[in-house]
C-alpha cells in the first residue's frame, strides 16, 4: 500500500453560533469565534488515499484527477464562500472544524472508491497553530 | 539605521462588493471575492519600522512594545471580525489588500513616531500567492 | 474519533553533555552539540488528542483551553529556559529531543484525560530538517 | 518507541514516459509530465525510524548518523542526477513519486536494521501540494 | 504608490554546461548543475507590480488578471519543460537563475506597462536556500 | 545588477543582560530574555549581494562560493554556540538581534568585496515573528 496526499486550498466566512443560545452563552463558549458579523480563514485541505501503485502508470491514483474530485465535490462548494450559509454539505451542522472535516470524508469516500482508491485521511490545516484529522469511522 | 520587522496574524471576513452596483458588475469586476455571504482570510501582517539601535539595549524597538502597539491599534480591531462591518478604520473603503494596507500604515505612523522610531512598510500576506506592500509618501 | 492538533513554540537552551564522561568522550558521541556553554533552538511542539466532538459545540476540545493546558504544564516552563537546568521534569534526564518528546507526554497525559480527551501525540520539531514524534507506550 | 524523522533534500529531473506506447499516449496519460526533454522538481525526502532511546544518549539514532546513512544511500545518487537516467536503484521502474518512495524504502530498511533501529516512513513531498508515503509491505 | 506581489510557480529541468567547454571545466566550474542528464528544481517566482490603487475597486491590479499575464508569457512556457532546450526567451542564454530572471522581466515589463501598472520586481527561489532578485535597468 | 541571497542557518544560546545593570533592571529591560542560564534560538541569516553576472557562467557570484564565504566567516563561529561567550565578534556586544546582523556585515563586507560583488544586505530570522535587517551605511 501506498499512500498519497493532495493539498487544496480555500478561503471561506464561517462563524461558531449556536441561534438556540442566548448571544452572551456563545460568546462564552466560543469566545471571537462568535462574532455575529462572521470571520474567515486560508483552509489548507489535505486529502490522503491509499492503493497499491498501477503497475502501468506507477500511480496510485493520477493527481490530476484526485485534484479534479476534490475540486469538484469540495473546493467549489466552500472556495470564497461562507460555511454557515452557502455549504449544502454543511446545512444544519456547527461549522466547526472538527464537523467541517468529518462532513468532506463523506463527500469523498465515495467518490475515491469509484476510483478503486480508499479514502485514508482528511486533515484541515486552519491557522498555522490548529488543525484537524479524520480517518473515518473504523468499520 | 537598522530595519526590524514584527509579524502580527489575524483571522478576518470581507468581501469586495460595491452597492452602488448591480450585483452583476460586483461579480464581473470582483469575481468570486465578490460572494454577498462573505468569504474570509488568515492574513499574516509584516509592520517594518526603522532606527539606530539604542546603544545600552542593542534594540531599535523591544518586539515586546512593538507587538503590543500593533495589536492594539490594528489586531484587536480586526481579527476574527468582518473588514467591511466591523472596523472603524475602514469604514467606508473598499476592503481590498491594498486599502487595508494604507489604512494600517495610517494608524500606526503616528504610535511609532513617538516611540522614537520610523515606520517603513506595511506588508500584507493575504494567500501564499498574493501579498501587498506600502512604504507611505514620499515626503 | 476526530484527531486534534494544537502547535505551541518555545525558545530554550540547552546542551548534550554526560558529567560522567571526558569532555573529549562528550565531543565524539553528541559532537557540536556537546558545546560546553550551550546552543539552543526554537522549538515548535505538535500535541495531538482524540476524541467524539461534543455534539453541542462540534469540539473535541476548544483550542484556547488545549492552548492553555500545554502553556501552563509546558510552555511557561521551557520558554526562555535552559532545558538542562532550569526544568523541573527535566532534572537528571539527557535533553534530548527524544527524551524530551517523553517527558512532556507524561506531563500533559493526565490533564488532558481530565478534559475528557486522549492524548494521542506529542511531536517537537527541533529544526527544519529534524524531528521526534512519541505515541506513548502501548497500554 | 520513539520516531524520529530527518529530511534530507535533492534535486533531480525526471519524466513520466513509457517507450512503449506512442507519445501520444503518454500525453494522455501522463499529460505535461510526459515532456520528453525532461522536467525537474526540489524533492523533500523525510524518513522515519523508531525504536526506544538508548539510555546513556537518550538517542534514537543520531541525526548526524541518520543523514550520512541517507545521503550515502540516497541523496547522493539522485540529487542533481536524473531519475530516469542516472540511478542504479530506479533502472527500469517508472519514475512515479509513488514508486520511487518504494525504491528508496528498499534502499533504507536492511542499512537502519544494522543501526538497531526499525524503518517507519518514506515519505517523499514533491511539490507543495503533493506527497507520498510509504510504510513497508506488513510482516 | 502600492506594491503588490503575485507568486506563480513552476517545475522544470535545466542544466549548466557550455558546449564550448570541456566536461572537465563544465564540472570545475558548475559542479553538479553540469550533470549532462540534467536536473530541476520547483521554482517559485514573484512578480512585483506597483501603482496608484484604482479608486473605484482599490486594486492596484486584480490578482486574477496579473496571475494570467504570468502564466501566458512565463508558466505555460517553461512549466514541465526544460529551461535549455523547450524555451523561446531562454534560447541561447546560460539558464542560471540570474538570467532566468532578467529574461522574465524582458518578457513581463511591457504587458505590465499596457495594463497600466509597472514591473517593480522578479525574484525567482530556486531552493529554500538560493534566491535571486532583478529591479531591472535604472532609465 | 541582479542581487542574489544565500540563506544559511545556525542554532545558538544567548541572553540579553547586561552585568552593569542590577538583576531586577534586566528582567524588567529584557523580559524572559534576561535569564541568566540562557535561552537559544534556530537562527535563519540571509545574505544579499549584488553585482553584474558574469557573461560567461550568468552567476554573480556561485552559491557554493557565496556559502563558504558565511560558512567560513560566521555559521562556523556561531553554530551551536552561545553568542555571549562564545564568539570573537561579539565580544563586548549586546546579543541583540540589531547588533548580530551589524556585526555579520562587517564580516562579510570586506571578504564578498575581494570577490568582486557587493554585500547588499544581512537580514536575520530569529523567530518566525521576529527579523532584522541591515544594508550597511551610506557611504
Amino acid at each position: 500500500m501506498v499512500y498519497i496526499t493532495r493539498r487544496e486550498r480555500f478561503c471561506a466566512a464561517h462563524k461558531l453560533y449556536r441561534e438556540d443560545w442566548p448571544a452572551e452563552k456563545n460568546l462564552e463558549i466560543f469566545g471571537k469565534c462568535s462574532n455575529p458579523n462572521w470571520h474567515g480563514h486560508n483552509y489548507d485541505l489535505y486529502v490522503t488515499v491509499k492503493s497499491k501503485p498501477d503497475p502501468e502508470t506507477g500511480f496510485v491514483v493520477d493527481y490530476r484527477i484526485m485534484s479534479e474530485i476534490i475540486t469538484e465535490k469540495i473546493i467549489d462548494k466552500v472556495d470564497h464562500r461562507n460555511l454557515n450559509l452557502d455549504v449544502d454539505f454543511m446545512k444544519g451542522i456547527m461549522t466547526s472544524t472538527e464537523n467541517l472535516a468529518i462532513a468532506i470524508w463523506k463527500e469523498l469516500e465515495e467518490p475515491f472508491r469509484q476510483m478503486g482508491v480508499v479514502l485514508y485521511s482528511v486533515r484541515i490545516q486552519e491557522t498555522e497553530n490548529n488543525s484537524v484529522e479524520y480517518f473515518g469511522q473504523p468499520s
